[in-house]
């Protein structure tokens, strides 16, 4: 699939061949018509608001991106700022003192800020009124095991899952919880028991998501404690499993890998969405997560959500919660429905009716324009390589697809060492595999920012070729 | 003050007469009118929207409050409700299988609903609209240690605490927080040492706040631990002293009282505005927490926010917010930004124009209110005690007035041990003394719900005498 994905929308070795197929082949046909619908033009975005967006890109991106010293002059404060907004000119000097800061920040990224245009284009249908009146009590739902879950927002979430068809939320609690984050430190502790002598292992299998280790030891819990990559683990007793599908870093599907007892599996499911992936089953495991940040773009509102099962879990989720912030911001609640409730009506009638409003569309064809351009960047270079993925039956889509994850695993193939570095030297900044657990040869790479800073990340890393 | 708190505003034996005391009389001659602008009649608010209000009465307060019946039915799931908003008749059966459950909930209380009528009379002045496309990013401000600060919240903080003098805002950075829970914890996590080899100790003189012991120790930290009432704290080495003033549970103004070296004060200014206290200085502590549940009554917002003045403490309170939740509700800080700047823009010009439609009037005469109705009960039982309030020369307002504080922390006199179980018999839902480090002979109401939940409240109290 390496080569190929730069070849277009067309090709890729399917498993299978049927009518269905030939559906795909239609929507195919239809990609022209839906780039231009959304001002994409050679696979590049066309910023109809030119000023203002350029002014938001030197603000928002710097984990995993190419346009660092945009941010890095930022953060002279608001007077630099303005004057980069003048200017508009990419300043190439400056670039140090914040290079720690960044690095800092950049731990959490993937700021999925490229689907900004698709809600843009939604224009009023997505936006939130809240009266200054609204919303002042701790409480949403006093009925509802989780008191502070607003009823709307729970109702667009299972709407949304019916709807694509990649988890059951028949017979599961709904805990929502300040972003996916917050929730998977909710489930370590209802998963941890509180009399335990000796703090629960948690496991991942490598590479794993670069935030785990930290998020799960920054305060010494006696409950639990990170306990490494989840391949090499073999220790008697309790132990917490995540398992990240489609994993992050790497893309891959992936299922639980530690076979012993004791053990309780958590997925974290934050890219299992159409426009990363095709959705093969509809899942159905006991503790799921799931983060409005990846789904729809939106993660400045900080929310996200579990499906649980086990009612005395959900509990003690919702008690964590409850001690680490009273609940979690009506507000962005609020908003989430809103967005959720838009996208599904964007892609409820998709099969018989026009595609190009659908979000789920829109964000797969651009993943896929994205790959290809990436791919044959990496091709061109000959000193790279990226993870290859066989394409599968989606049965939201109808079709074969192959994944086009959220970040792309970048290795540095020959004499280079240390990626990171290496890619820092041209401009380039990535966060290093070591994080992930993994060598340092490889870099994990952003794929969701801003078209800008994308195209000029494609273009230094085909410049280091020439 | 226990006694001549049920005789008006005009009374109370100040400490000091000037010209200014003559403008408090003037104001308090503009009470009947003020009552009248916002509806108020009789100290009780009149409801102009009957069946709504009743309707989120219902499915709102019940930590602290007297209306537990409503809730406790509504716990029957989204169908009982509707037949109790249709029947609005409080049910006085089916009292059972939430008691538990609203326990929970009750540690976390104090719900300012109170204030909704007057975010209803600012009609859109205080409405937040939020386009889909907006805010998607996790950073607001990268140029800013707290990069996910938004300018505007800071500043509309800074205006705020200049109005008010209430806190020192300069040379001090701004840390957002999920709530000052949240802020709480980061400032634990920011203060403790990471390579210590044990625990550093929490106090706090007692009775305090009853989340302090559960919200330190509830992960089993290494970093820090519960070290109980700071009044007979006497180790060796670091501790952390929170100082919470105006107090909860019992509304004092409080110094530091451990005076050991190696120790931390954390000064908990959330009821440290006009509508509770007498603002008696501008204050200038090194760590002060606040938050807009109880500045503004927007708890469903959940933000907060620290005035730090050690940058390095600062960043590390970012990092703890980074690794806890990834940042803060943008959405949230945007409305919270929205309602500052109305309240500002209702108060000040508050000594030159008419003083009506001042969030702080409004709020300090409703609590006046609601102290003289709660005093008036007490007196008359004879079986209950309330803490008394000297009153104090308030810069802010001008004038000297007594606290009114946002609980009330009620004694059962005579023969009753076990305040909380004996109210709860006749209706009445508080929290123990005990769970504030004091005797069971305490409990602490909450002074802040809806109307309707504090007038059955009151009609209760006196129920229990006659």
């Amino acid at each position: 699939m390496g080569k190929s994905s730069s070849k277009g929308l067309s090709e890729g070795g399917f498993k299978m061949f049927s009518l269905k197929n030939v559906l795909m082949l239609s929507i195919a046909l239809n990609v022209g018509l839906l780039l231009n619908h959304f001002g994409l033009k050679d696979g590049i975005l066309q910023n109809k608001v030119g000023a203002t967006v350029a002014q938001n890109s030197s603000r928002s991106c710097f984990s995993n991106c190419t346009v660092v010293e945009e941010i890095e002059n930022g953060g002279g404060g608001e007077k630099k700022r303005q004057e980069l907004a003048a200017d508009s000119v990419v300043n190439l000097d400056h670039l140090k003192h914040l290079i720690m800061f960044s690095n800092l920040k950049c731990e959490h990224s993937g700021d999925p800020t490229m689907f900004e245009p698709f809600w843009r284009k939604m224009g009023d249908r997505s936006t939130i009124v809240i009266p200054g009146w609204q919303s002042m009590s701790y409480f949403s739902d006093i009925g509802n095991l989780c008191w502070f879950l607003e009823p709307d927002f729970a109702k667009e979430i299972r709407r949304l899952h019916k709807l694509v068809g990649n988890a059951i939320t028949e017979d599961r609690y709904i805990v929502v919880g300040t972003g996916s984050t917050q929730l998977f430190q909710a489930v370590l502790y209802a998963l941890s028991p509180p009399d335990a002598t000796d703090p629960v292992d948690v496991v991942s299998a490598m590479p794993y998501y670069s935030s785990y280790p930290s998020v799960t030891d920054y305060l010494k819990s006696g409950l639990y404690r990170w306990g490494g990559d989840a391949y090499t683990y073999n220790k008697e007793g309790a132990y917490i499993e995540l398992v990240t599908s489609p994993n992050n870093p790497d893309g891959h599907t992936r299922e639980s890998v530690v076979n012993l007892g004791g053990g309780t599996r958590v997925y974290d499911l934050a890219y299992y969405w159409p426009q990363y992936t095709p959705i093969t089953s509809n899942v159905d495991h006991d503790l799921m997560l799931f983060t409005v940040s990846k789904s729809t773009g939106h993660a400045g509102t900080r929310i996200g959500w579990a499906l649980v099962k086990d009612k005395e879990v959900a509990k003690r989720m919702t008690k964590f919660i409850e001690l680490n912030t009273i609940g979690v911001s009506k507000d962005s609640q609020l908003r989430a429905a809103k967005i959720l409730r838009t996208l599904s009506d964007s892609c409820e009638h998709m099969v018989t009716s026009d595609h190009s409003e659908c979000f789920f569309e829109y964000g797969r064809l651009l993943m896929t324009r994205r790959w290809e351009q990436l791919r044959d960047a990496v091709r061109r270079s000959g000193m790279f390589s990226l993870p290859e993925f066989l394409p599968d039956f989606c049965k939201y889509t109808g079709v074969a697809t192959a994944p086009h994850p959220a970040f792309a695993w970048l290795k540095c193939e020959g004499e280079v060492q240390d990626c990171e570095s290496f890619l820092r030297s041209h401009k380039i900044l990535t966060r290093s595999g070591m994080h992930f657990g993994a060598d340092p040869k490889y870099v994990r790479v952003s794929m969701l920012d801003r078209n800008d800073t994308f195209k000029l990340f494609v273009e230094r890393l085909l410049s280091i070729n020439s």
